[in-house]
């Protein structure tokens, strides 16, 4: 049945073009520059955020590419049907393994097997939750593959399959993985050589690393009766310092006592 | 001078407006529906991914709605500036607090002073981590106003003058809060009455409450030699039952222990 064939080659072939009209599906990929292969139902959702300010130029810039999969083209039958009703009843609708294992094959076209330095990823509230440590082992390697899910699942056989990596954004349930790959790209993207414009940004942020940041002011100098506290505007930099990690230490610890309690083991191993 | 009058009138009038095209910056509110006010430095970014799928045919059945503010247009001077170098020195630039604290007067109007029925956010990494019970505590309220930051941060008064909520949406950076405030919206609008169109779903999703869900499988019964497990396929609904528990509460031991500890606590204590 001509349905049941894989129209990837036609669609994929965009990512030879450079036309920046064709940047909403694919976008020309510089050799050696990192890229997000991203297998939705929602192809029209990509850009979107992330092609807007630092990620936006960065797209343009060809410091990274993003290829979007139309899962749909791979459905089954007239109705291109992606999803069918779960073994052993229960509500929702899981997306078949036949299904998307033709979208992760297409998607493999041009990767490398090694899922150390291409790994593929299904973003689902079961999976390890993401984090800065994981946006840097993400910057780290050539690019990802990341299947965004939409009903109630995926069959587990093609997870198990492709030896895919299931992500959490959080502890929480989105409609869909499309926001969820949109942030860690973002978090990936901003790492990426070139990416930041002030490169000391990322650079305090890592010697801040496992604290929250101390409070930010700027002119005018009195707001509403608000003064800048004193230590910021007197020049002593040692003392701004001193007060900057005095107000992270104690931002850290009524906020968030898990990162405060990790942060206290680090320094009792120094 | 005149730049320094807030033009927010003038856009938020767009709101009273039920033209389609101008759903991009701002639905028409039908009384008593949740609305989400954004204030953004790029507002073309929003509905962005909400605009699809099951979030984007609520916002155009108007069970929710959305306004984007943006921000430069409270900017100051000539160029409409909206931040500032940090007091005390460092890189990044900070959001001054009188331009925000127009954006925040302007978001203002039309919804109640009582931050429990209508809460003030800023995105930010340094807040409380946003999960599943915040979400279902957003979806009780009338809405919320959410401020999008870039650059280092904002200034630490215009946060506290209008007691505003730091949220997180976990332990990364991103380049900016819109896609994280597309992640709150998303998953909020999702708990909203009529959205979901097959309610069981979240139903069912309280029920494994605390615990990471079992594996899901469809047809086909037989892919590349892997079998979809018998007893799914048996019809005993209480074993069925049983084998998703036991897949469940195997999946949350392995991955998330934190989550499976505090699952435990809570069977303690019934």
């Amino acid at each position: 049945m001509s349905d049941d064939k894989p129209r990837s080659h036609g669609r994929l072939s965009i990512s030879a073009s450079i036309k920046p009209r064709e940047l909403m599906t694919a976008t020309a990929r510089v050799k050696g520059a990192w890229c997000a292969k991203v297998i939705t139902l929602f192809p029209d959702a990509f850009p979107g955020t992330l092609g807007h300010s630092l990620t936006g130029k960065a797209l343009q810039e060809r410091l990274w590419a993003l290829e979007t999969i139309d899962l749909r083209l791979f459905g089954i039958g007239k109705h291109r049907n992606v999803d069918d009703t779960p073994a052993g009843g229960g509500a929702g609708m899981v997306l078949r393994a036949d299904v998307v294992a033709k979208a992760f094959d297409a998607a493999a076209i041009g990767t490398h097997e090694d899922r150390a330095r291409w790994p593929v990823i299904y973003l689902s509230p079961r999976g390890k939750t993401f984090n800065q440590a994981m946006a840097r082992r993400l910057a780290a390697t050539d690019g990802v593959t990341m299947l965004c899910g939409r009903f109630e699942g995926v069959d587990q056989r093609v997870l198990d399959h492709y030896a895919v990596e299931e992500v959490s954004l959080g502890d929480f349930v989105l409609t869909g993985g499309e926001i969820a790959a949109q942030a860690i790209i973002d978090a990936v993207v901003r790492l990426l050589p070139g990416v930041l414009g002030n490169a000391s940004s990322t650079e305090e942020e890592s010697h801040s690393r496992g604290l929250l940041e101390h409070p930010h002011y700027t002119r005018p100098a009195v707001w509403e009766g608000r003064e800048i506290p004193a230590v910021l505007t007197s020049g002593h930099h040692g003392e701004i310092e001193k007060w900057r990690r005095a107000r992270a230490e104690e931002l850290t610890r009524e906020r968030r006592p898990d990162l405060w309690a990790a942060h206290q083991r680090r320094q009792e191993n120094i």
